[in-house]
């Protein structure tokens, strides 16, 4: 498979749902593809986060959390997007070309403006900056979630305008759209898995945490020795996420009506416990030692940054600008 | 006089009423001012221009006239602005905290809306580009047009807006309205001189060329020997710009009725033409050196870029972004 490029918004902690809908997708498709950038869409993450330590701990959480789940570093370019700054600067350029109306016409865009009447302008740009983001490396594929179908439509359409006003100099990328029933981890409210609904799993909690917020799932009340409900379970729900195996025979012992919810949450809780633990002794080792974080970040950007300077040196020549320089 | 900053659009060929409006006074600023920082605004110039060559043309002709009207290179830090490219990436970071009504309400851009459909991201994005030219360099006194007062005000808040929610790092710069009459020249056909009204006369245009657009000029049918009409009088409204004093002077004649068109429109021509002769013969010289005015324009980037690196260090350290790092 062609060259993939994908960025995750450092918004908040990392929890089951990004292990099972981005996390492990990622190390599977880092496998299948010739080469893949993924990054860290500090840039993004600005239009929302208005604190710097709360984005320096977002950043090092995504980055762990790749990291533990086996992403290979020579394998795949991981970096974080501000150590790129060519991104905001491609931002610019093809924001020249992009007609207000192809913003405007965007949902996510239209979504934050019914809700909120003050959202900032990098709202309301940030489908050019993933343009950038995405035109910058020449991605020939992007895997997306549904929601993101419509923002790679508009990299298209601009990639295109800048190819036709200027020169051919980017592929238009084709969006890989995840199907992967997976992707939607039922959060302990029953709801999809989110920060923003208070209902996740941490990724990195300990055993104590994971178990108490298990045994917080709000459950039906059944008479002992009576099958319990399948449908709609939140706590099967999870298990297929967590380890389908051991979901299939739970619900076997639900409709035989040999068990009770208490030992329902226990066998959940540990099947998260060891779904994750490996992932989280990796990755308090990475926490552990920032400065080793920061050299791993450091070589992605650096390969990033060649590639995006080729890029630059490119779209500066066919518009008219001056030569890239650094400061001295 | 404290630090000053000012840009100049490069979308066309200089004209007298750049050399009165702008050059002239940029010279007169640059002797007052403690640092002068002047810049050829080319990501601006892109809402417009999407012809490499044209681009490249207009960036070298505002260069050799700053420089030909006599800017000093070493007392005035004159660069191109992408030559710098921290200004796109301060303007992303500066999107992000500027609200969708500050630009909504944007005069210019509320003009270019009612007048064309079709408008680019880059022309609603404006005000925060030049918030970011100006906030980059932290200066104190910006001189601008009076259609640029509301874009300083945006600035001023967005400025606000950054150092209370992350730290004081920006002084709030002061608009300086130009109110200099001479700041208005009028055109061959009595409007404003300027470009989209074809009626300019060329900064860098030969004797003949100018005898020829100043012979061109409508004036009123009047029998001879009686007065010349001076209300309204083209010729004396260009003259008084470029000489004040022959300007006197004819005027008295005009009114003794002892000329006619033709004669005073070679004493016009003639001004002209002593006027920008040498400015003209230092622009031939740098036209005829790219070399040279590359050199001159690096080594003015050279000076931005270090102070554009300085601003950018405590931006990002205040935001949380990575650490800045060329590519190698």
């Amino acid at each position: 498979m062609a060259r993939v490029v994908t960025g995750v918004k450092p918004t908040g902690d990392l929890h089951l749902g990004h292990l099972v809908g981005l996390l492990e997708p990622a190390v599977t498709l880092a496998q299948s593809a010739d080469e893949v950038f993924y990054f860290i869409a500090d840039y993004h993450a600005l239009t929302t986060v208005h604190n710097r330590d709360e984005l320096e701990r977002n950043v090092r959480s995504i980055a762990v959390g790749f990291l533990a789940a086996g992403v290979d570093p020579e394998r795949v370019t991981l970096f974080r997007q501000s150590a790129v700054p060519e991104h905001s600067e491609l931002c610019w350029i093809l924001g020249t070309l992009t007609p207000m109306g192809l913003l405007e016409r965007a949902h996510a865009y239209k979504d934050a403006r019914a809700h909120n009447r003050d959202i900032n302008a990098g709202v309301f740009m940030y489908p050019v900056l993933m343009a950038a983001d995405i035109l910058m490396y020449r991605a020939e594929i992007v895997p997306v979630g549904k929601d993101q179908v419509q923002h790679l439509e508009i990299t298209r359409d601009i990639a295109q305008k800048f190819n036709n006003t200027f020169s051919q100099i980017f592929p238009l990328p084709q969006a890989r759209v995840e199907t992967d029933e997976r992707a939607a981890v039922v959060g302990v409210d029953g709801r999809k898995m989110s920060k923003s609904y208070r209902n996740t799993i941490p990724l990195f909690a300990d055993d104590d945490a994971i178990r108490s917020i298990v045994r917080r799932i709000v459950t039906r009340s059944v008479p002992e020795g009576e099958p319990l409900p399948v449908e709609g379970d939140i706590i099967l729900s999870i298990l297929r996420a967590v380890n389908p195996q051991e979901a299939q025979e739970l619900t076997a012992e639900y409709q035989r009506g040999i068990i009770g919810y208490a030992q329902t949450k226990d066998r959940l809780a540990q099947a998260i416990i060891e779904r994750i633990g490996p992932l989280r002794e990796r990755a308090q080792k990475l926490f552990a030692d920032p400065e080793a974080l920061d050299t791993f970040l450091e070589y992605g950007a650096q390969k990033a940054r060649k590639e995006a300077a080729a890029t630059m040196k490119s779209v500066r020549d066919a518009i008219g600008l001056a030569r890239a320089k650094a400061a001295q």
